[in-house]
């Protein structure tokens, strides 16, 4: 995938620094320190790090060929240059010169201050992270850690749902702080859960604070220990209130029809434009700040959002790909509903990771 | 300071992307969503970010002036360009065009996606973030988040050491978890903690596993729920060992040193020098990978490692900087060792923010 993407730009190398995602995935190598990866259209990869990383890296990283800067000559460089990523971004340029590299790619978010200096010495073109588009289909072994994720969310559910619906005098904090609680025993670590009530509830990142109004909105995104992430959205209406229930109605309705379509080969622009249509079919419309005002889905991963988004733009689902449906309705005068769940997009269908009760008044 | 580093580069705005410390110091808003944070010359400021986050950002972020993309024609340019970011860069492009924007300054870490689009339209120069700068001295409220998760560690700890102590089969993992957890029920969030032990501790950032052998070092670094963090290292000598016992009391000898240098007006550079002097007047030599492979100590705030770096490089420490100071030694037949504390810069000296007993054998 990596040499295809070097080749499709007429380039010599890809190069991504550390600090995200896709540096991980590639490397299988955790460090604070500044790291780059450089992969050639011969198939050659590259880690090059810290001296004081190096033997770590020889034992944990998937990389085989690593090299550290004082290998590569730091220490001579940083006493002419004395700015350690000037010396950095020098061992970079010497490395790709002995590639013999004309033209070198770069990911979308490659740092501007090492984008410049390869621009100096080479043709330097930026493109989608190739990795970003491998990580989008989950091999078996990610997809079994965000199943065991979404169960052990779905084990901790009822007894948040129970606490919620018997002392209506909780405050969303304290709800907040119990869920992550439950899920920090098992292992998961949870933050910015949003757990918001009111009208407030209208802003669908809002987190909440206070007493529990007529509803509660529980969206919780935890990550294991290894990086991998889960993400649960319920809409518990506490107090009888027409408005909340016809919306969650209608999203749970929405949602349903996602279910019905998610599966190999279908665009996810369809899948988005159909829960938008059934939305609507239940007299929910969408206008600049409030209706449905976000997009259907994500991917779940070594990220909470990644690859593939389920919104306005084309993108063909694939077998293994991990994602979350989340309609929501959102209204300034009366608050916002969400359900979510994580779905595993299969040949035939989808599986809901998350299997839990949705229409919870 | 942002403006002065627009004036110093002849520049008219400084541009910054989200998804790192300094867009949250700078503009006190976090979202998932990608957003940009503008200053101009004239002290003008824009925060500009997806509709979704519109309110919710007029109700939390210091920026004064903020505009969603879609008030700024996203629909129209999606439909026409089918891509999402290259939408935002549009959007970018033509506010800085409004603005009579001749000369662009962006940080190091600017996305080059982004950057290579400004540069279509205008000159641009990456700089050292100001606000990188503006981190390193912390004010009160900052100084209090830290000085509180330093006493939480100390709080811990002597649990901590004192299970160690009276439970030689325990393995690393198990004191992870006691330790981790017992910051956790204290507000803090702990990940990566190292408990390592035997020959590979020799490596600075080997989590542990397994049986403890002769010693365990146990480096903590918990962050608050506001994005604060705390670093902390002991390494405690379970069985007698003569070679490792020499090696902490070094380390500690020159963690002294370094607190007695610590004050205002002080280089960083010539603290390191110190330490690295007292470490070797032990007979502790430093080569290649063995010996004292890492630098003194770093700044900590919304990162755990953030400026000041106390090492190699020239740096004038200032009141209110908090820094850790953490001698260590390494050497692959031995193991490792390291002591860490947090200490505040101040004008005649330096405290100390995690006051805990050094000597553990």
């Amino acid at each position: 995938m990596v040499i295809e993407a070097i080749k499709e730009k007429g380039a010599d190398f890809f190069v991504m620094q550390s600090g995200n995602a896709n540096f991980f995935y590639a490397t299988k190598f955790r460090s604070s320190s500044m790291m780059f990866y450089i992969a050639g259209i011969d198939g050659t990869e590259l880690l090059i790090l810290p001296e004081m990383e190096l033997r770590r890296s020889l034992r944990e990283s998937r990389v085989k060929e690593i090299a550290s800067y004082e290998m590569l000559g730091y220490e001579e460089k940083i006493k002419e240059l004395k700015n350690p990523k000037m010396a950095i971004a020098e061992i970079l340029v010497q490395i790709l010169k002995e590639g013999r590299a004309r033209k070198v790619v770069i990911p979308n978010d490659f740092p501007s201050f090492f984008a410049f200096i390869l621009q100096k010495n080479f043709e330097v073109e930026v493109i989608d992270n190739p990795f970003t588009k491998l990580r989008a289909v989950k091999n078996s072994w990610e997809i079994a850690e965000i199943r065991e994720n979404c169960q052990k969310i779905i084990q901790v559910f009822p007894k948040i749902i129970k606490i919620v619906q018997d002392n209506k005098k909780l405050s969303c904090e304290e709800v907040k702080n119990i869920l992550e609680n439950e899920l920090w025993v098992r292992g998961l670590i949870s933050e910015d859960t949003i757990c918001s009530t009111g009208k407030l509830s209208a802003d669908p990142h809002e987190v909440g604070s206070g007493k529990i109004e007529d509803h509660l909105l529980i969206d919780v995104f935890p990550r294991n220990r290894k990086g991998y992430y889960a993400d649960f959205t319920r809409t518990v209406i506490i107090n009888q209130n027409p408005e909340l229930k016809e919306m969650l109605s209608a999203v749970i309705d929405a949602q349903k029809v996602a279910f019905r379509m998610l599966k190999e080969g279908v665009n996810g622009k369809d899948v988005h434009n159909a829960v938008k249509d059934e939305l609507k079919s239940h007299g929910f419309e969408t206008r600049k700040d409030e209706g449905f005002i976000h997009s259907t889905g994500h991917g779940i991963g070594l990220e909470v959002h990644e690859e593939p988004k389920i919104g306005d733009i084309d993108v063909e689902l694939r077998s293994g790909m991990v994602v979350t449906v989340e309609p929501g309705l959102y209204y300034k005068n009366v608050g916002g509903v969400r359900v979510e769940d994580v779905v595993l997009i299969k040949k035939d269908g989808c599986e809901i990771l998350t299997p839990f009760e949705r229409f919870l008044a």
